[in-house]
């Protein structure tokens, strides 16, 4: 099987300015004409360390793709580097100069000296046509190894590789094929998933089931190659069937949705409507709710009510009922949740209060202990969780990610 | 001077699923106490993988920080590669087991069979504390090298790095004092506040001043490294004030603080309280503001008035103002941000309407545009924004912010 690397060049990938996206492009069509990416690195702008660079990836990957440093600057260096990996000269292209000239007239802006050196190439490279900015591309090909060398600038990298890069891949890594599955899961633990699904996630099984985590939601990357394509999605459903019978309700999605996306599609398909009564989230839940583009289809009214005050004029909460049980208390919560379904006329709502620290916990009610209530169309159910003395970001996401899902498995029975 | 690099472990991050953040949070750390970082690499979830990228890192870099790879399940191999890097044995420690049962019981969960790896430690390093979740961190350190070990799980690893290992690196980088501050501004771009802070940012000067941006704000770092402390905190000092008078009101806060926090701690000093009106922004400028332990202080009454409905049913909007203008007009918000004002009887209170995309656009009212208004004691200002056709995350995040910094100013005055 063939492997591919990818190297991203620039400064500013390793000062914090400019976090690599390309690379995670990259990594996305490799899988498509199943040559899986092993390793990724940035580097500095440096003759030596991209050269260094080069010569590492070329003892892992068959495809070393290298996107930046192809620029007119004198902190481009990819060209040079490949030049000194290769052994050979830079040699420059009068046509490839020419091609320079024409963009630069096409945008009416004059060709500056400095964009000579674009027409350089390392000998016995061939350049790779940029439509969309000046620096060509370099491709080196032997029997063994394919490196292509891409502007880092995103638009033109991509545009390069669809047009240059990806139909030579496919001829250089006939003959496999790759199908990659995901299960989006909630309400269990990273270890506790890991138990009941047991030795399918050995490393050496087939398909291959990696494991990602975050905020509570887990997903299940089922990975199978075959040398058909049949065969390899024949596998992944077989897994996906297993995975759903020992999971069951554990899973809410079969494709790379957000918790707050999948619960909004369920509402939409039985076209209910929702409303929020957020106290400790303090909005939290309505913000996640509409990141979702369409979420005001079934998304109406939202009261963050912070103080007693709101609770009691806002959602009507009865006062005494805060005297006697406290604003955190599940009696508030209910009550949260029945005014805001009541107020805003609403087929569901979800109400939360609880202590998110890091002051105001006591023995009674520490800090992480939160009271959620959804109000549905025929009943009211209030819980309450005990998120632990963690920072007040987790005890807020966390509630918010159980509430939410909480509303899934209400729409789902 | 001491040099870094970085390993992210995990095939998510090689196989196209996860954009790996956590680099580029630890670079930007790193820059603050002049470490700069020379390399980062991605590897897959394979011991001599991890190994072998451990034994590349330590021929360029003092300091190694390695992410991922420490959850308890069988994916999880960077505590073998280490020592296997260390050529030494896992040892099972029963104190760091315990503190993982602890943890389990404290959120009233399961300690399963696999979380046993994570009490295991290669001999001669110590663990790192993780108080937001099970998986400790490992530390290896000799006269040398730093190699630290944090789960890949972004909070956690923040934290980790923040408590444990940001004290050591200032240590590890003495010999000389480093004296950090940050000025954090608002409402500038990063091109114009380059231009006029001149040549204060060049490469080679002392004190170093680099710059962040995020999502509007841009943090300026000022790092002052030399023999003795007095001598840096007075450069330190000196910058400072010349930034003042040079940025003036576009500087909100002389320490690492958020824009909702910079807001929030007005509003406490001058005994104010806030509402908010929401549309477009669903909640997020609630969220940012009770982000803040103690905002029940100064925050009341929230509410996200999404459907038209809600707004002339909660804030008191006219129907014929949304008829006439449109929901996303600068009347309604104006309207919004007084009938916030008045429900809650809050001093201030923040309204915003806009169109957030993808779609609902038009060419009167393309996506990105946004209404913002500011009821105060005195007056109700109201302003528009054009943010572009970008992601609607951008536009409602830079709503938000925007948002608080009218407020801010109108603070100030």
């Amino acid at each position: 099987m063939k492997k591919a690397a990818i190297i991203s060049v620039g400064n500013e990938l390793l000062n914090g300015s400019t976090v690599d996206t390309n690379s995670n492009w990259l990594q996305k069509q490799l899988l498509t004409v199943c040559i899986p990416v092993v390793y990724t690195c940035s580097v500095v702008d440096d003759i030596d360390e991209i050269k260094n660079a080069i010569e590492y990836a070329s003892k892992k990957a068959d495809v070393i793709l290298i996107t930046g440093g192809l620029g007119p600057t004198d902190d481009d260096l990819t060209r040079q580097a490949l030049a000194k990996y290769l052994n050979v000269e830079l040699e420059y292209y009068p046509d490839i100069y020419e091609k320079i000239e024409n963009f630069f007239i096409s945008i009416k802006r004059p060709t500056v000296e400095k964009n000579k050196i674009q027409a350089y190439l390392p000998e016995g490279t061939i350049e790779l046509d940029n439509k969309l900015g000046t620096a060509p591309g370099i491709l080196y090909q032997n029997r063994k190894i394919l490196i292509a060398s891409f502007p880092g600038v995103p638009y033109e990298m991509k545009a390069m590789f669809d047009n240059c890069i990806y139909p030579k891949l496919q001829e250089f890594n006939a003959g496999s094929f790759l199908v990659v599955k995901k299960l989006k899961c909630v309400g269990v633990g990273e270890s506790s998933m890991a138990q009941m699904i047991g030795d399918m996630m050995e490393r050496n099984r087939t398909p291959l089931i990696n494991c990602t985590v975050d905020h509570g939601v887990i997903t299940l990357h089922i990975v199978s190659q075959a040398k058909d394509e049949k065969a390899a999605r024949v596998a992944v459903d077989k897994d996906i069937e297993k995975l759903h019978s020992i999971l069951g309700d554990y899973i809410y999605a079969d494709e790379d949705l957000s918790l707050a996306e999948a619960v909004g599609r369920k509402l939409a398909q039985q076209k209910k409507t929702l409303s929020t009564a957020e106290s400790c989230t303090g909005g939290l839940i309505a913000k996640l709710i509409t990141d979702i583009p369409g979420s005001s289809k079934y998304f109406t009214y939202g009261w963050v009510t912070y103080s007693n005050e709101a609770k009691i004029s806002q959602l009507g909460v009865d006062k005494n009922l805060i005297e006697k049980y406290g604003a955190v208390s599940s009696e508030v919560a209910a009550a949260m949740a029945i005014g805001a379904k009541a107020k805003s006329g609403s087929d569901y709502s979800i109400a939360v209060t609880g202590i998110a620290g890091p002051d105001g916990g006591t023995e009674q009610k520490p800090v992480g202990l939160v009271y959620i209530s959804i109000a549905g169309p025929n009943e009211t159910k209030t819980e309450h969780f005990l998120f632990g003395a963690r920072n007040r970001d987790f005890i807020r996401l966390r509630s918010s990610q159980v509430a939410l899902n909480l509303l899934r498995l209400n729409l789902c029975n």
